[in-house]
């Protein structure tokens, strides 16, 4: 792999352009924004996976690519089709992420420079592992990495993942760009159940501010350099453990690093009927801005949690609800419990972490959520980005 | 009428007690939140409607009587006992509205105190009006009534209204505090039927930050003094028209006065297969955080509009989407449009009014919503509220 700035954002120190090649033909399984207005890669790979003849992924920062209508379309084929040809491949053998600002149209002269000059310099160590995530970066303030070494019998075998994210990010959908990566030998359907089945899990459980956006990709490619045999019972359950783990750890990233906050808020949800329905709440709490204006203020406003998780359109018991904030107890069986509010605000101000726990008496299932605070400088960041 | 302070703020110089009685029984009709976790004024006041039996209500701001479990519910019961008691009848003639902190029991004794003073100084000028509506006020800046007379033949009948909310106002419910008052003469279940069709087009379409409280509820009284004939035909359409118009200027003053807010926008959604699709595409981009910033920092950015709707949960044809910012055309048939990135800016930096309308090809159905801006202002309100 290797990235370098091409010229699509205007600071030249920022890497804007992110060439990934495999040379065996990799699985490769997609999941994506069920946005109905989805940017023209989006589109692309959702053609493409799963798939079983990858050989190239080309990712770029600073132009999204999306409502760019049928130019757009082309522009993404042709990104496709120069990657590709870097390893001798057809355009259907590449996949295309893209991020940045909606509505214009992708400079393909400077990207097409691009790949000519990323394919001279193409490296498996770990700076280019770094710079590769650095390629897909936009408002983000740090690269987001996460790896993992499985050990499958004789053989081993790599995980590792990179995404990006600090806003436009929303629940119920797979995130802003994921690309995980393995060695791994595993069949095109059955690396698209695990992905599916993961990103519910880790990159469906997060929030910054609830807005879906038009490119949100997971995409995981597998070339089976490893040479392990065919993935089942005790191996097939490490892996997909393993590969739950970086999913996990590069979910948490994008709320740690969300646009302007000052608090990870973690959401646990127990006593639910379905996971549908801890995540419906989950989403619900997540995204109020008033719950997250009162972490922000380090407030233990526990009505604005509790009354977050009644218009969830979840069916619940209220008097069976219980409420933790940093492990103090703030409300039971639907009534408000006597608790140091000091003591409370003091262990939100004086950590960057917040644990917000709800317990209903519906039934056995459970959920884990990210999200952040909301503070004046999201707003800022926010008001600030395009003009 | 009349209000007073009565001791449930901490400054003297708010009311946050307020009596409105009626000297005949009246008919009345209620709307009221559909979240889970409601107060003890809703169960009551659901309880109650539609009634023709209604001879008081009682309004208490600074404690919303939320999540207070039974003691909540019996604190209720004896306000309206109270209320009722001031004309001499049972507690289920007295509606209940409470506004305010959740999770902390009402001051019963002040309360008390507050009716039985309130019961010597019952008026009914505008003075006694203005003091009525202040004293359902929390976080508001300014009061809010509306009203209209309407002639029916040789009666004139009197439409007033007032309400409260500038935080925790989400979509899809009642809305924060609304009372409507007339003197026409309308059979309790017609009365509920025009309310809870009128309430859809008004109290409905508002939204400041997407929180649905806990205690939103809208009450129509109406008790006959002014001897109309029962409403049919061209008079009853003059009355709804009246009625409508009082509930709409109602709801609007809503966002209007929204928490830091520095523009009150205006969402028209046109070409709809239905009524309900045109509020939910409506309801997504006026809660999206992204959209809020940007006419907060008065930035055409069109794409955060355009990826809302996407996520709406409404299928519709992403090519046949034109977006109007201000009057100004931005995007057509889901394509960008060259337009004067300056011109628009300046439109909505030189106004406290936006208008965003989004057009579809999918039917003729439309709608139209008020949301509020997002600002550093909001979030440092609400991250001070409470501790």
């Amino acid at each position: 792999m290797a990235a370098m700035h091409c010229g699509i954002k205007r600071n030249a120190a920022r890497e804007d352009l992110t060439l990934i090649v495999s040379d065996f033909p990799a699985t490769a399984a997609g999941v994506y924004t069920t946005n109905l207005v989805f940017a023209a890669p989006v589109g692309w790979d959702r053609k493409q996976t799963p798939s079983d003849t990858i050989r190239a992924v080309i990712v770029n920062s600073g132009n999204a690519n999306a409502c760019t209508g049928e130019q757009g379309d082309r522009d993404c084929q042709q990104m496709a089709h120069l990657a590709a040809n870097v390893v001798g491949a057809q355009a259907d053998q590449a996949l295309v992420l893209s991020t940045g600002i909606i509505g214009e149209f992708m400079p393909l002269k400077k990207v097409a420079a691009g790949i000519d000059a990323l394919s001279q310099r193409l490296a498996s160590d770990e700076a280019a592992l770094e710079a590769a995530a650095r390629g897909m970066m936009t408002t983000d303030t740090v690269h987001k990495i996460a790896s993992r070494t499985v050990s499958l019998g004789a053989k081993s075998v790599q995980i590792t993942g990179m995404c990006k994210g600090a806003a436009m990010i929303g629940p119920n959908m797979a995130t802003m760009l994921g690309l995980v990566l393995t060695d791994a030998k595993i069949p095109a359907q059955q690396l698209q159940r695990m992905l599916t089945e993961i990103v519910e899990d880790t990159f469906n459980c997060i929030s910054v501010d609830g807005h879906m956006s038009t490119n949100d990709t997971v995409l995981l490619v597998a070339n089976g350099a490893a040479e392990n045999q065919a993935l089942a019972g005790a191996d097939l359950e490490k892996f997909q453990t393993a590969l739950q783990q970086v999913c996990a750890q590069l979910a948490r990233k994008i709320p740690e690093d969300g646009e302007g906050a000052t608090h990870l808020i973690t959401i646990e949800i127990h006593g639910c009927a379905t996971r549908q329905a801890a995540r419906a709440i989950a989403c619900s709490v997540g995204n109020s801005p008033l719950v997250k204006t009162a972490v922000a203020g380090a407030d233990p406003n526990w009505g604005r949690i509790v009354s977050a998780a009644g218009y969830a359109g979840v069916p619940f018991d209220p008097s069976g609800v219980d409420l933790r904030v940093n492990g103090h107890l703030l409300y039971q069986s639907g009534a408000p419990v006597k608790f140091g509010a000091a003591q409370v605000s003091a262990s939100i101000r004086d950590s960057r972490d917040t644990l917000l726990e709800l317990t209903f008496r519906e039934g056995d299932s459970k959920i884990r959520f990210w999200t952040t605070d909301l503070t004046a400088d999201y707003v800022r960041l926010n008001a600030d980005y395009h003009t």
